[in-house]
């Protein structure tokens, strides 16, 4: 079924059509769910005239859903997955028993929140008020690619209008004039603790019209020709200010179609039961189809495979490594800068640049502003927004950009991290590098001291996190980051940070040296006792295993750990040898690098002890010397700690 | 100064005074910044005249900063410190010259931006956009102690205008009526990246009517008494709707009052040089007092002690634990559901409810909805804006009410990590009891699957954390929580659980059974292995135990950890004694139970092997006992890696 919006208005044939093809649908939305014994049939009924509208009017190809020219439909309410599904096997996307049979099984695609394994899905969804940021973010990928961008359009319910986020992204598809972004508000007025009025009221539109947004208001949102009416409106740029994004609020029915579900909240989250469903088939005039598919259902075992969106790879001219020499102090922040500028540079400068940037009102202090002189419309200021900001960047990180994103820790991790979650579920390639991490934020406190970044990323299965040493191993990794596909964090503190030398005196990471995921740097050898650490504190480590050699003759050996996901579970079993190791982070003591050579200890049982040293308090504000030294956990603090553990090991050997 | 707001201007004598008072500020402001090296005057300086009119006209005391009387003031731009320090020492809450002479330095409690320590700050701050809510749970508690409520007013910049959480406050303000409350918006179209158009347009005034707050509009907030005609307006109620809470934009100048300040963002976060002091001081005909006050500082290091506002304690009646026999199948959030009932019915029938539970449109989910029928009033339902709940609930809870918050995991601590990190540095007293942890979520999938819990509570220094069993279990803990003062979480899964019990079949957590936090239940005995586990697998391990013993003749002791933080360490060295303790949990395989557990053997060196069973990739959707059954992580997974330890333990030891 394919629908020109050049019509003047539906044929009778189309109208007969979809609403033929609206039953199939209302049949497997209550037949999927009632088999399930859960889902979420209310508002896959209310959403569903729009979905079918929009799957018949907008450009996209079954036998291909990623082919490259297609309009995007982001589903934000992941929730109606049983309306998405009924609607892509009615184009054909796959069988309808497929659906039907494996809906919400382990080892099926057909989850109960829309998910990218299924063709036709474009991005996992499930926790509210995400889609029209990602949905933005892809608008902006197809508008520096193409002079006449594909349509990006959000789904979105009105329960979900209530999350910040949207807002959010509301003012950046305004900022950066995202007109081929186009939402669709589910105007049900129904949530699952009911009237959305009365669990919190909200003027949709007028915070559209508020935000800048072009409104257009369908009455009966469950009838076709209304809503083929608005579309053709919107799609065909009818709208009063055609640069600027347009917000369709469509006032619909819960449970649309089913006498007993209509309005009806309870029917949000919870199936029929078989007797109900027997009930809305009669209502339908249609055959029950669940007793014959719930035996089949039983014995079907051999799932749909997940399917694969090719991955888009870019080609990244990552330059030549920078040095920096043995005598220069730098921070880290600004030699990630360098190598943006080096990026930005190298390919940036054709018509479509390669590398993005986007960053949350901290473009200096993170130091994206030469990446941004170098090439302004790669780089993208996000405001106070960081929610927005996190998903954003990871679905244009997805449509073939090499996409940057900036901020403190404290913004990067701890207040997007379910953001980054997300985005890890959607398999983006976000490369997210976050400055002033840990206590060396210094002055600026505990609310901007991100002292958890690795026992937040640590949860995310498919992250990679790096954590240079110094301004070499910055640039080495940064540009390793550019190479490679998948999520990376690369962390870093504020201030500035001695080079890594070796005993010569000679930069450590530079030369010979390549930065390799899942593999520590022995930066000192010695025999007596193992230093584990990275970061901010791994000059301090360095210096304090040289004092030990020449002031106490111990050996103390220092390893790097930069790779903490992948890790190098082979250097903790080397350093156990020691039968001492002493973790040392600018982190919380029970989160980080200590709590991870303890698991790969304790996994093996080897009789080795972990001193872990890091964070034991929230900080305070002060200078970082001085906030370490509180802690003890600067140079001194550490020779203190070896020479105790040493003196320990020694008395329990003799 | 008390300048009266029903006077029907400004008198001379009091612009006179004002202008003083400002000219002192404006010098502090620069001392305080110069002298510290960093910090942020551009702002201190722009709402700088609007804070001395608020400590003018609002009632407060100096000498007893908790009056319970008193107005409040949140500084939701916490950045401003040295404006606000500024002024509270202007009004008496300290001298100048600790001030001064401590500003962000180790061990002072004047910190970069505001914090709870210093007596006149109400709320610490700094991570942007969280004010609003804090003032808006602190403005609901008044409404509810009070037939005349205090003002609340938030302070807020123009830049964090920008962030979603403001939106959501903004509607449950609405929603609840919370005409005390006032929002100030210090509109001097400055932030970090410059100019606020530039950076992320915003019509800031009409959103906030779009809202529904009533909106007063101040030309000049740089201008003393435009500043008093608009409170005067604001406090005497003269706005249009009194009823609903009213916001102050302000339009002011960043850097106000020095010339070459003005208007530059730079100024936004950096101190002016000493020489730019100097000529900062030449224009206000001050003498310079940074080289005097620098040579104190160096000698300065009798640091003004912390302030400490008193708890407010709530004496609650917890009523008597219920027990659910062994026959009884009952989800934990039912027990939970419980308790809140018993507890609505003991402390809130009179006027004033003491314990108040928070929701984000998932009551029944959560089991909140009996609580909710007993009293009405004690409910809030926060529609789906969990960054706000978070807050608000967390501010509420230090004003005299015992606050349950209540929502899925993945709303509850991923979705709103940073909020609980800032209400853990608020030192709030939140009880968040989070339903629908792990794979136990079943069908919903894994963007509801919260996997993560422990791996992020344990980065929060201040919180408890506990994991119930059963339903015996949740009741004895959720009535302890009720008692505690500080944040509590208490976290659950989905699905009904099997009771407990112990060999003789009796209800293992009843009867004589006391919840204790920090010590673990030793559920099985056995010297062959120890299996540690809580909450949802708890049932799971007692049953491999039982087929161990029977079917195997190996002894695995089963010890429940149900108190996560604070943590049993002896519980794991008595375990150890066993060479083998297998970990077992509905929970990331590297963040939870195992990994404290692997810190604890690895701190004493000691030589037993931990094998750590948990969630190894992302979930999916489908029936949790599928869920477990494919992660082998169910009773005959646990089964199998007994047998396979043990195996290997006794080839060792042979």
């Amino acid at each position: 079924m394919r629908i020109d919006l050049n019509q003047p208005a539906l044929t009778r044939e189309q109208r007969a059509q979809l609403q033929e093809m609206w039953k199939r649908c209302v049949k497997r939305i209550i037949a999927s769910t009632t088999l399930a014994g859960s889902g979420h049939p209310g508002g896959s009924l209310s959403a569903l005239h729009i979905l079918l509208m929009l799957y018949a009017t907008l450009n996209h190809r079954p036998e291909d859903p990623a082919w490259e020219q297609r309009d995007r439909i982001i589903v934000s309410m992941g929730h109606i997955s049983p309306g998405v599904y009924s609607v892509l096997c009615e184009f054909g996307y796959f069988e309808e028993d497929e659906f039907l049979l494996e809906f919400r099984r382990v080892g099926s695609p057909f989850a109960g929140h829309v998910e990218h394994c299924v063709p036709g899905v474009e991005w996992n969804t499930g926790n509210l008020g995400q889609g029209l940021s990602a949905a933005a973010g892809i608008a902006l990928a197809e508008k520096l690619k193409k002079n006449n961008p594909s349509w990006v359009v959000a789904l979105m319910g009105d329960g979900e209008q209530q999350k910040g986020q949207i807002t959010e992204a509301r003012r950046f598809a305004v900022k950066y004039g995202l007109s081929n972004l186009i939402g669709i508000v589910d105007r049900n007025h129904r949530q699952i603790g009911g009237d959305t009025e009365k669990v919190m009221p909200q003027r949709v539109r007028a915070e559209y019209e508020a935000a800048g947004w072009n409104v257009v208001y369908v009455e009966d949102g469950n009838d076709f020709d209304q809503i083929f009416t608005a579309f053709k409106k919107v799609f065909l740029r009818q709208v009063k200010n055609p640069d600027t994004p347009t917000v369709i609020v469509a006032r619909t029915v819960m449970g649309k179609g089913i006498s007993f579900m209509e309005n009806n909240a309870k029917y949000h989250g919870m199936p029929l039961s078989e007797d109900e469903a027997e009930r809305a088939f009669q209502e339908l005039g249609i055959t029950n189809p669940i007793p014959q598919l719930k035996s089949k259902r039983k014995t079907h075992t051999n799932f749909r495979p997940f399917f694969k969106y090719p991955r888009k790879k870019v080609q990244i001219d990552v330059g030549k490594p920078r040095t920096y020499g043995a005598d220069e102090k730098l921070d880290n922040r600004s030699a990630y800068g360098a190598v943006l500028e080096d990026l930005a540079r190298l390919n940036n400068l054709n018509s479509v640049p390669k590398v993005l940037g986007f960053s949350c009102d901290l473009e200096g202090s993170v130091k994206m502003n030469k990446f941004h002189q170098v090439c302004e419309k790669a780089f993208y200021e996000c405001g106070i927004q960081e929610h927005h900001a996190a998903v954003a960047s990871g679905a244009i990180s997805k449509e073939g950009f090499l996409t940057f994103f900036s901020t403190f820790g404290v913004f990067g991790v701890c207040e997007t991290y379910n953001q980054q979650r997300l985005n890890d579920l959607n398999e983006t390639s976000l490369k997210v590098v976050c400055t002033h991490l840990g206590l060396d934020v210094g002055e600026d406190g505990p609310t901007h001291q991100c002292i958890d970044y690795i026992g937040l990323l640590k949860n995310l299965f498919g992250w990679f996190v790096f954590l240079p040493a110094d301004p070499n191993q910055t640039d080495r990794i940064v540009r390793y980051a550019a190479q490679i596909d998948g999520n990376v964090f690369v962390g870093m503190g504020r201030s500035k940070t001695p080079v890594i030398t070796d005993l010569k005196g000679k930069p450590f990471f530079a030369g010979d040296y390549r930065f390799e995921p899942g593999k520590a740097d022995w930066v000192r050898e010695g025999d007596d006792i193992a230093i584990m650490s990275y970061g901010t504190l791994l000059s301090h480590a360095a210096r304090a295993s040289d004092i030990l050699r020449d002031k106490h003759g111990i050996g103390a050996a220092v390893i790097n750990c930069a790779s903490i996901k992948p890790f190098d579970r082979k250097a903790v079993l080397e350093a156990a040898k020691r039968r001492v190791i002493i973790t040392v982070e600018d982190h919380h003591v029970d989160t980080g690098l200590g709590a991870i050579v303890s698991s790969i200890l304790a996994e093996e049982g080897i009789p080795c002890r972990c001193v872990r040293m890091g964070i034991t308090r929230y900080g305070q504000s002060g200078k970082p010397a001085e906030l370490f030294r509180w802690l003890g956990i600067d140079t001194d603090g550490i020779v203190r700690a070896a020479l105790n553990v040493y003196r320990k090991k020694a008395s329990v050997s003799a």
